[in-house]
C-alpha cells in the first residue's frame, strides 16, 4: 500500500489496525495500536464524576507511566457496567497483553459507545485475538484504526508531523473522535497521539496535562463531558533523540510547541464535526491577568447557550457576551473591556472601555454569514490569553437532540 | 482549521465541502467540488449496459473537455430512474451552475447509492444551493468532501502528491469510493482526481483513458462495474506552467507517472477496503508479448473465484491460477511460464516451464499466512507486463451478500 497520506503508521515503532469485530454492523469498531519498544505515556482522563470501567483499569495500570499498546472497542462504552464491565476491561488487556506477549499493565484499554449496556467481553476479545496478527505499518491500516474510534462522527480526525528536534528527525501523529452532538449517551472524546520521540514519563505527563488544557480542555460542543474521554500520548524513543527529562532540555520547547499544534488541530476538527452545528467560532480573551483568568473567561463565554445561538442567528449580541463573562466566577471589570466581533479575518470593534462603540451594521451583519466567527474580549488589564473553539447552536442541534431519545 | 494533513484543499484555485442534505440519515451525502477557474477535465465512466442518468449527462456536458465544478449525492444511485431522472440530474448541475454563477455545462454530476430509487430532485437541489456558499480551501473542507461520497466504504480514500513539473510546484489530490462488496445495489466506483497542472483536455483525456486502464481498470473486488462509475480528472492550470498539447512536451512523462501513481494509490485503497476480504493480492503477468497479453492473463487471475476462495484459504493452488489464466482468451502456453506465490516481499516458484517445483511447504503456508500476498505469472515470451489488484474471497462476503436481501 503506498503512503502518499502519512498517519501514525509513519511513526517508528508503530504499527496498527482497525478492525470489524461485529459490534458494529458493517462498520470497523475496533482500533489497536502497538509501540514495538514500551513508550513513555502521558495520559489526562474524564473529570465526570461517573467513570467508564476501562478509565478506572487505565489510570492505574498507566500509574508508572508506561505503555506499549492501546485498545479501543467502539459501540459500547462499558460504563455503568459495574465489575463484569471491569472485568470485561481487563480481558481485554490480558487478551491484547497475550497476544503482544507483553505485560497486560502495558495496555491502555479505551471504550466508546453506548453507556449502561451489557459489555460484550467475550466477543471483544475474540476480536483482539483475531486481530493482533494484522497490526501493520502500512498508511491504510492507519485510516483503518482512525475510523474504527468513531461512533456518530462524520469524518475520521488524523494529524501528522514531522520535525527536527535537536538533530533528530521526529514523527508525531494523531487520531481522535468528537464529542458527538447528536446522540447523549454517544458523547466521548478521545485522542490518542504517537511519537518516536524519546521523553521521560513524568515530564511527558505534566506535558500532556498542560498541552490538553489548552487544547481539548478549550473547546466545547455542548458543554458535556463524557464518562469515558481519554488523551493519551505515547512516546517510544524510536527517534534516538537524547531522552527530554526537564523543560531546560534542549529540544523540549519544539516538543511541546509541536504537541500543542497536534492537540489543537485534532481538537478543533472536533468541533468541525457536528452536522447540527453551522459555525466554528474562536474565542479568545487576551490581555488578562494572568491565564487562569482568561481561560474561565472564554469558557464562560463559549458555554454560553445564549451566545451561540445568537451566533446561529448572526446576531453581533454582545450584551450576551459580557454577561457570561460576568458569570464566569473570576473578577471582571466590563469598564475596562473592549469587544471584538466578526469573522476570521476582520473583527468589528463593539465595545470600548465597556461603552458600545458605532458600527456598520450591514458589514457586520456580511462579517457574521461566515461559517468561521471569532470573539474577542481584550481585558486591558495585564498579558495573559487564552484561546477557545466552540460550535454555535442551531435549530437542527435541538432537533436531533429532541427527536433522538434514548 | 489548520491544514495538517494535506488534500484538495491543497490544490490551487480548488474550494470544496461535503454536506448533509438529509438524503442519508446523519452522515454527510454531498460532496461539492469548485475550480475558481474553468478546467479541463479528462473521464471515463462505467462499461455497464446500463448507465445512470448522471453518467448520460457527465458524457453529453464532458464532451468539450471542460469543466469547473463537480456535485455528487450520496443514498441515491439516480440509476433506472428513467426521464425523470434525467431531468433530476440536469436540475443538478442547474443549480450548481446558477449558484456559482457558472455555465451549467461546466458542471460534473455524479451519483451513487441505491439503484432504482425515485430519484428525490428537490431535497438534493435544496441541498446543493444551501451549501455552495460553504465552499471552502480549508482543510476540513477536503475531509468533508472525501466523506460525502461514501456509502459502504469503511473510510475516506485521500491522495495528495506535489511535485515539480519543469520549474512550476504543480498540486495533485484525489478522492475516492469503493465498489463495496456488501450491498449489491451500492457498488459504484467513484475517483475525482484534481491538480493545478495546465494540459490541454484532450491529451488529458487521452491520459486518463491510458492511466484508468493501468490502475481502477485493473482491480478487482467483485468483478462486477456499476451503473454509475466515473474516474474525473479535472486540471485548472493555475500552476501556471506551458500547457501541455503533446506528449513530448516538457514535463509531461512526469504528470502522467504521478496521475498514474495518484490512481494506483486510490486503486490499492478501493481494493484494501471491505470488510469481507481478509488480504489484498497482487497480480503480476511479466515477460508477455504484449501488454494487452499481460493485462487478459491478470484479470482472468483476478477475476476467478476458485484462486480467490484459494487465497482465502492459504491454499498455494497453483492450478486454478494455470486454468483460469488459460480462460483468458489470449494465446498462452503454460510450458513456457514460470509461476511463483508468496506475500509480498518473497515468492516461492512453484512452477517452472509448466513444470511442478519442490518447495517447502510449511515455508509457503507460512507466506500465504500474510495479508498481502503476490501472484507473479513470468511469460518468458517478451518484456510486456501488467499489474492488477484485488481481494479474497471469503465466507464473510458470502455471508454478507447471501443475508442481505435488497
Amino acid at each position: 500500500m503506498s503512503s502518499m497520506i502519512k498517519n501514525i503508521t509513519n511513526v517508528k515503532g508503530i504499527k496498527c489496525w482497525g478492525a470489524h469485530t461485529g459490534i458494529k454492523s458493517m462498520r470497523r469498531d475496533m482500533a489497536l495500536i502497538y509501540s514495538e519498544v514500551p513508550a513513555s505515556v502521558g495520559a489526562v482522563f474524564t473529570q465526570n464524576q461517573v467513570v467508564a470501567e476501562p478509565i478506572k483499569l487505565a489510570r492505574e495500570y498507566m500509574a508508572d507511566g508506561k505503555a506499549q499498546a492501546i485498545v479501543v472497542n467502539a459501540g459500547n462504552a462499558n460504563a455503568c457496567t459495574g465489575p463484569d464491565g471491569y472485568r470485561g476491561a481487563e480481558a481485554m488487556a490480558e487478551a491484547m497483553g497475550e497476544e503482544l506477549g507483553i505485560d497486560k499493565e502495558l495496555v491502555l484499554v479505551a471504550s466508546t459507545g453506548l453507556i449502561g449496556e451489557p459489555f460484550p467481553t467475550e466477543e471483544i476479545t475474540k476480536g483482539i485475538r483475531e486481530n493482533v496478527s494484522k497490526l501493520s505499518s502500512k498508511s491504510n491500516a492507519g485510516s483503518f484504526a482512525a475510523n474504527a474510534i468513531l461512533t456518530t462522527d462524520t469524518f475520521a480526525k488524523e494529524g501528522f508531523l514531522e520535525f527536527d528536534l535537536d538533530g533528530y528527525e521526529v514523527n508525531m501523529a494523531g487520531i481522535a473522535k468528537g464529542s458527538g452532538m447528536i446522540h447523549p449517551r454517544l458523547g466521548t472524546m478521545l485522542a490518542f497521539i504517537v511519537t518516536d520521540a524519546a521523553i521521560e514519563p513524568k515530564l511527558l505527563q505534566e506535558t500532556v496535562k498542560e498541552v490538553a488544557d489548552k487544547s481539548f480542555n478549550m473547546i466545547t460542543v455542548d458543554g458535556d463531558t463524557s464518562t469515558n474521554d481519554v488523551v493519551a500520548v505515547l512516546a517510544n524513543g524510536q527517534a534516538e533523540n537524547d531522552v527530554m527529562k526537564s523543560e531546560d532540555d534542549p529540544g523540549y520547547k519544539l516538543f511541546r510547541d509541536k504537541l500543542e499544534e497536534m492537540m489543537v488541530h485534532l481538537a478543533k476538527l472536533i468541533v468541525s464535526d457536528g452536522e447540527g452545528a453551522s459555525k466554528f467560532i474562536t474565542y479568545e480573551a487576551v490581555n488578562a491577568p494572568d491565564e487562569a483568568t482568561a481561560r474561565a473567561l472564554v469558557r464562560a463565554v463559549f458555554d454560553s447557550t445564549l451566545v451561540k445561538a445568537a451566533m446561529y442567528g448572526r446576531d453581533p449580541n454582545w450584551g450576551r457576551i459580557i454577561c457570561a463573562a460576568g458569570n464566569a466566577g473570576v473578577p471582571f471589570d466590563y469598564r475596562t473591556v473592549d469587544l471584538y466581533l466578526g469573522d476570521e479575518s476582520s473583527q468589528v470593534k463593539v465595545l470600548e472601555k465597556g461603552i458600545p462603540q458605532e458600527y456598520n451594521r450591514n458589514y457586520m451583519k456580511k462579517l457574521l454569514r461566515a461559517a468561521d466567527l471569532m470573539i474577542i474580549l481584550d481585558l486591558d488589564n495585564g498579558d495573559a490569553k487564552s484561546k477557545g473553539w466552540g460550535a454555535d447552536l442551531s435549530t437542527d442541534y435541538v432537533l436531533f437532540n429532541s427527536v433522538y431519545t434514548t
